[in-house]
């Protein structure tokens, strides 16, 4: 299959019009089982290495559950906080969306007992294969018109404690998922300016 | 802005048709430095913990630089065959693609000294966020007709030495990128039987 400059041109919307979704930002809104499939097969279409694909999406819909996830991020940020004392605006973020969001995903890597394939000089790889998983997700999802935030403010173990997951699996990314109210132009972060977005030249070096 | 159903489904044309390049697979057509710099925009934009877009990208055309991480690969190729002595196909398969590829992209993250945000209980965050740029390269890419392959077989401090980055830095990803001849219908490692296809209610639960 060879694809044409206007579909290379929609995929490139689709990148840069992807944002990270948070708190009030999201809606109710119902997604549809179907939409919600799309979404994960997205991921599971992912490379990984060796055609490993170590991957285990558990899809979070029961509100005691999302509680207790709640519960563990209240805590991780409380202890987050001292890194950032000087920084006033930290508190003034917000960070995840585990409530507001209809749904949330949690993507686990299955740790292998066997030699993978790829993975012998590099011990990350299998949890990069995850991370392609997500990130196909993140932009399929975005194509639907429909956010997905990552919440990285959370304790692995303990969210497999919450899940009853077995520790042969590690948490990679929590998500959470559902129609915003709107998509910024701008990551928020960048609006903030907590950060500057970095310069092509300034990161891609040529040798 | 909103998008159609047929520009979601361009994105999963995308999604589904993209391969692992390895080997002679490639041709040694020249990529236009203006693709090569959307390939790596895409990088730019992907999304990163705390809006640190803690990544570096090394791109390498010097041929010289090539052979020095195939004598890496083949060293570490070597010693990876021990794991899998029992399945003879493993010394048939093609895994890299570093001579034949006109361009390799050597991805880097950046530690940091400084805490970032939402890197507080999950310290590979970071490497996590590198990971999301590769995977929007690669679908970048893939929507130009370009191909990638991964090459995981390698000693990151290595590649490190032989590309003179320091160790504030450490290798992610080591992708071997051009055009082609064929984009294969299934994973290779797939029709080779290597493994199998996930099935969708294999990996995904409900609760």
């Amino acid at each position: 299959m060879k694809f044409s400059k206007k579909q290379s041109d929609i995929l490139n919307e689709i990148i840069i019009s992807r944002r990270d979704i948070r708190g009030n930002n999201f809606t109710n809104k119902k997604i549809k089982r179907k939409k919600l499939n799309q979404i994960l097969q997205a991921g599971l279409n992912a490379p990984s290495v060796g055609f490993s694909q170590p991957w285990k999406f558990i899809v979070i819909e029961d509100e005691a559950i999302k509680n207790r996830v709640y519960d563990n991020f209240k805590e991780e940020y409380k202890s987050s906080k001292k890194h950032f004392k000087n920084i006033p605006i930290y508190e003034t973020l917000k960070l995840e969306g585990i409530k507001e969001a209809p749904v949330n995903i949690a993507v686990y890597y299955k740790k292998s007992k066997k030699k993978i394939l790829g993975q012998t000089s590099q011990k990350l790889m299998g949890r990069y294969s995850v991370v392609c998983a997500i990130q196909n997700m993140w932009l399929m999802a975005r194509s639907l018109n429909i956010g997905i935030g990552w919440v990285s403010i959370l304790k692995p173990k303990k969210i497999n404690k919450i899940l009853a997951i077995s520790k042969e699996y590690e948490l990679v990314g929590y998500l959470c998922v559902g129609y915003p109210k709107e998509f910024f132009d701008t990551p928020e972060l960048e609006t903030l300016q907590w950060d500057k977005k970095q310069k092509f030249d300034s990161v891609v070096f040529w040798v």
